[in-house]
C-alpha cells in the first residue's frame, strides 16, 4: 500500500455525507481533508465531528486551501454533473452518490471526459458491496443457480418523497445495479408504469419490466407509499432460486433448491426441496465500497461499479421514464457500446 | 326459505368440483342430485361420496333422467361457453367456475342471452365471498380509508403450470374480482408484460398496471414462479391503508393509520402511526358463495359477482393479454356500457 | 397384508374420534365397524358419515352385535383406565387416547395385563408419527446433531380449559412423548411449577424442568393462557441444533450449525454457521400412527408408542404434578424397570 | 436547569463503557472529564474519541487530578462493590452497570451506606427506559390490562459464556427489573432450575418461576444456548394481554383483547378480539436513563431504578441461584423492609 495516504473532501453534509465521512475518517489510506457544505449549520456539525478536517462552501474554495486527491461527492442529483466535472477538471478521484446524473446525454459527457484523464471515476451503487449480493453474484457465477430464469425487485417502503426526481431514479436505481452486477446484463427494453400520489408531482410508485435478448425477464416494484417496508430481490434459475430479503438481519439470502419436471402429459410442474441459509459475515457494504474505491486509485483498476457501468444504468432509467411517460410503451435501451460511441 | 330444495348438478369432478358438491351436499336449501364427469374414475370417486347423487357424463344425460334447477360448472375454461349457453338452453342457474369464459365476444353473448332468460347466472370469484374481503370492503365503504390512492397486489408461488392459458387468466383474475368488488370500478387501460418459462408457451409470470379515470392506479404481480408463496394485497386511502396478507391465518387484515404532512418547504412526508388488526371471523368462503347462490334464485336478486360484472373483468384480461403480446403498450379496456351495447 | 380386515370400532365421537373414524374408515386393512357414544346427538352425526358402520351406546352392547378386533379409544382421560381394562378383558387390541391414564398405579396394571394378554395396546400419541418428529429423530439417530445438550419446548395458545386435569396433563404430555421418542431417554427427575387462572381449579399453565444422569437437561412450557400460540421445540446438540416450529407450514424444521469454541483465555464462544431447512414430506400424523398400529396387530410387533413406554411418561407427569404441588421441589422419576417389578 | 455541567467519569470502557462515555458526551447537563480503565489499549481507544476526556487507571488518580460530581461505573460485577463503596466515600453521585453486586450483602452495606450521603445511587436497568416498557407501564397503570394474570418472559439467544456468573445474573436481571418496574412488585419466593453447558462451570440456561402473595405468577426463561434469538414477554391482565417482541423494530407491543367466557356448563373458555399495534416513538433507552440519572442528581429525586430497588432484584436473583443449586425447591424471598432493617 502506497505511503502516502489519499487526500480526501467529502462533498455534501446532508443525509448520505456523514456517512461517508466516517468512513473516509475510519479507513487506511485515505485522510479526511476537507468537507464541504453550503449550509453553515451542517459544517458546524462536521466541524464538531471532525475537527482535524477543514470546513469549506465550495470544491473550488477547498482547492485554493487545501491539497486533494479525491472527493466523495454526496449532494442532491441535479448537482452531480457540475460537480463531478469540476472534479475531473481538477483531476481529482471521485465517487459520486446514485444516480451518476439525471441524464443519459450528461452521463455519456462525464464518461468520456474522465476516461480521457485516467481517473478513477466511480457511482455509489452501495448494495453491490454488501455481503449479501457479494453472496449472490457468487451464486450465479458458479453456476449454481443454472441458467437464469427471471430476476423480481420489491423495493417498497413509507419514503420521503423526492421533491426533483420519481421514486424511479431514488429507489429503482438500486435494483437495477443489483441486477446488473450479478448478471453482468443490460436490458434491451423496458417497459414501465407508475402512479403519482395526489399532492405530488412525480411518480411515487414505479413498475418496471425488463426484456433481454433471450427469454430471461426482470420486474421491479418500487415505492414510497408502503406502510409496509419490503426489500425483497428474487433471482431464479433452472437449478436453485436465491430469496434476499434484506429486512431478516442475519437471514438475507435463502437459496431455494427448484426444479421443473415434465409429467407423462408433458405438463410442467415445480419441484421444491429444501432451502439453505447460508452464513453471511456481516460489514459494512458502505466501507467495503470505499476500501474498494481505495485501492482502486492505488491500482489503477477499474472500479465494479465505474461510472460507466453506471451509464448503462441511467440509460435504462431514461428509457423507464419515457415509458412511464407513455403509458408502458416498450423502449428500447441503448447499448453500451452505442453510448460511447 | 322455500321449501323445495334447489336440485344441483356438479360438472366436473377435478380439483374443484369436490369443494362444490361437498358443499352443495351442506348447505340447506340445495339437493345435490347429479355429478357429472367424462373421467369412470372421477365419477366412481364421487359415487362413493355422494351415494345418493346419480352419475352422469355428461349434462345432457343428466337433463334425460333427472330433474334439475342449477348447475355448478367447475370444468376447465376453455368448456365453459358451450356448457354455459347449455344450462341457459335448459333455462338452469348457474355458477361457473372462474375465468367465466376465455375471450369477450363469448362472455358477452353468454351475459345477454341468460339475460333474457331471468336466470341467476354467477361467477366463483370465492375471494370476494371471503370474510377478509368482505372486511375490506366494509373498510373502503365506510369512508375510513379515505379517497383511494393505490392497489398492488402480488399473487405468486410455485404453481401449476396451466397448459392452455397464462397465468393471468389463472391468478389475475382473483386480483381483478377483488379489486373490483372493493372499489367498485373497472379500470380504463391497462399496460401489461410477463415472462416464461423456458419450457413453456404462455407466460408464467405476468405484471399488470391499470389506470383508471383519475389518479388511483393499481399493480398487479402474478406468477407461478416464486418459491416463495405470497398473496399480498395492498389498498391505500388518504386516511388509512389495509394490508390483506391471506397467508397469515388469523391475521389476514392490518390496518395501517398513515397520513401525508407537507413540510414548512411543501415537502411530503409520511407520516406513520398505529396498526389495528381486527378479529375476524373465520367462514369458508365458499359456503358463504353457495349461499348467495341459493339466496340469488330464491329471491331472484343479481349476484355481487354476477356474469355481467365478471364481463369486465374477462374485459380487463383480455386487454392486458394484448398490451403483454405488445411489450406493455397501454390498451384501452371497454367499458361496461360499450361491453353491453 | 392378512385378507381379513381389522374389524374396528371408535369409542368416543366428541372431538378426536371423528379423526380417529375418518382415518380407520380410510386405511386399507381396517373395517370400521362400529361407533359407540353415550351421547343420542353424536351418534346421528356419526352415522349419517359412516352408513356401514352400527352405533352403539357402550362397548359391551357392541360386542353383543359385532364381531370386534379392535377398538380405538377416544374418550376423557378419566375413563381410560375401566375402557382399556374391558378391551383386555375381551381381548381387543387397542389405541387409546393420550394420557394414559390419569394416575400411575392405573397405567401398571393395565400395561401389565395387556402383556399378559399379548395385545397390541398403544397409544396416540399423535407428534410422534409426524414427518417431522421423525425426521428430528434421524437426525439425532444418524449423529448429526452429536452430543445432546439440551430440549425446550414451548407449547402455548388459547386453549380449552379442561374441567379436571391441569394443562400438565394436556399438553406436557405431547412433548414428553417427543422427548422420549426422538432421544430414547427418561428422566431421573422433575421439578415443575404452574400457576392458574384466577376462576380455574387447575393449572392453566406449568412449566417443567427435567433432570437426567448426565449433564442433558430439559425445559418444556405450556400453558392455555397464551394469545400467542407456540409450538416451538428446541433440540440441541454439540455440533448441530434442530428447531421443530409446528407453526411455520413448510418449514417445520430448521437445523443451525452452531458450535462452541474456546479462546486463548478459555472462554467460550458460540459460533453460528449456516442453517438448513430439509425438504419434509408431508403426511397426516394419525394417518402413519394407524397404520402403524395396522402393522403391528398384524405382524405382532411393539409399537413405537407402547402403553409400556407410556407409562414412563405417565410416571413423568404425576412426579411433576407432585413436584408443582411442592412449588418446585425435585421428585425422582421412578425408572421403566421399577414401574414394571 | 442547573447552569454547572455535572463533571462525569466514566469506569471501564470495555463492552458497555464506550456507549455510557457516547451518550455522557452528547447529553446537555454533563460533562465527561474522564475515562478510567486498566488496560492501556483500551484507553487510548478512548483518548482517540475523546480527546477533550483525561485518561487514567484508577479512579483515586482520577479523583486526584480532576474534579468529578459523578460516576458511570462499567466494570464486571464483582468489582462493582469495591469501587461502589468508593464512589460513596468520595461522594460522587453513581449509576452502576447491572447487576448492581453479585450478593445480597454487598448490595444492602451499598445502598444503606450511599442513603446516609444522600447521593443519587442508581442502577442500569436500561430495558426500564425504553420506550416500549414504559409503554408497558403505561398500560398496567391505566388498568387497561385489568387484573393481573401471569408474566412469562423468554430471553434466550447465542450468548457470550460469561466465566464468573450464571446466565441468571447476566440475564434473568432484565426480566426481573422489566417485572419490577411494570408491575411494582417484588416476589415472594422463586423455584429455580437450569443446565450448564458440557463445558462450563455455570448454568447457561435458567428457569424461573416467581410466586407471589395472591394467584399472580412469572416465568422466566433465560439461555446462552439458544441459536434463535427470542426476547419475548407477555404480561397477561383479565381484560388484555400485552406482548414485547423486542426483535420487531417497528411493531414491538402488540395488544391482545382477550377475554374469558363462562359457558353454560360451566366450563371457562377464552375469547380472543382484535390486536392493537401502537406507534412507539424510537428513543434510545440509554441516553433516556442517563437523562433521567442527571434529573435525579440536579433534583434531588429518588431514581427509578434505584440501588434500593435494585436490592430487591439482587435478592431474587440470590433466593432463585439457591433454588437452582437445590434443583428447584422453592426459596423464599426476603421483603425489602426485612433486607432494609
Amino acid at each position: 500500500m502506497s505511503s502516502n495516504p489519499i487526500r480526501t473532501a467529502v462533498l455534501g453534509f446532508g443525509y448520505w455525507g456523514p456517512h461517508m465521512a466516517r468512513n473516509i475518517s475510519q479507513i487506511p489510506g485515505f485522510e479526511l481533508c476537507a468537507i464541504i457544505d453550503s449550509s453553515s449549520i451542517r459544517r458546524s456539525v462536521a466541524e464538531k465531528l471532525y475537527p482535524s478536517a477543514s470546513m469549506f462552501t465550495s470544491l473550488e474554495d477547498a482547492l485554493q486551501n487545501v491539497e486533494l486527491d479525491a472527493v466523495v461527492i454526496a449532494t442532491p442529483a441535479h448537482t452531480h454533473f457540475d460537480l463531478g466535472m469540476q472534479a475531473i477538471k481538477y483531476g481529482l478521484h471521485a465517487i459520486i452518490e446514485k444516480p451518476l446524473t439525471t441524464s443519459v446525454t450528461q452521463a455519456r459527457t462525464m464518461v468520456k471526459r474522465a476516461a480521457q484523464k485516467s481517473l478513477v471515476f466511480m457511482v455509489d451503487h452501495t448494495y453491490v458491496y454488501s455481503p449479501a449480493v457479494s453472496r449472490m453474484k457468487e451464486y450465479v457465477d458458479t453456476g449454481y443457480l443454472g441458467e437464469l430464469i427471471y430476476f423480481d425487485s420489491t423495493r417498497v417502503n413509507l419514503g420521503l418523497f423526492q421533491p426533483d426526481i420519481s421514486v424511479l431514479w431514488d429507489l429503482a436505481v438500486h435494483d437495477l445495479a443489483i441486477l446488473h452486477h450479478i448478471t453482468g446484463r443490460h436490458p434491451s427494453g423496458v417497459s414501465a408504469s407508475g402512479g403519482r400520489h395526489i399532492n405530488a408531482k412525480h411518480e411515487a410508485a414505479a413498475f418496471l419490466t425488463l426484456y433481454f435478448d433471450d427469454l430471461f425477464f426482470a420486474h421491479i416494484n418500487v415505492s414510497w407509499l408502503s406502510p409496509l417496508k419490503i426489500r425483497r430481490t428474487v433471482l431464479s434459475g433452472k437449478q436453485h432460486t436465491i430469496l434476499f430479503d434484506d429486512m431478516i438481519p442475519d437471514e438475507k439470502i435463502r437459496i431455494y433448491e427448484v426444479g421443473v419436471d415434465q409429467d407423462e402429459n408433458s405438463l410442467l410442474h415445480y419441484r421444491l426441496g429444501g432451502v439453505e441459509i447460508p452464513k453471511i459475515v456481516n460489514s459494512e457494504a458502505l466501507r467495503n465500497e470505499l476500501e474498494h474505491f481505495r485501492d482502486c486509485i492505488q491500482s489503477g483498476l477499474t472500479p465494479q461499479t465505474s461510472a460507466e457501468t453506471s451509464l448503462g444504468i441511467i440509460a435504462t432509467l431514461e428509457s423507464a421514464q419515457q415509458s412511464m411517460d407513455d403509458h408502458g410503451s416498450m423502449i428500447t435501451v441503448p447499448t453500451l457500446d452505442a453510448l460511447l460511441l
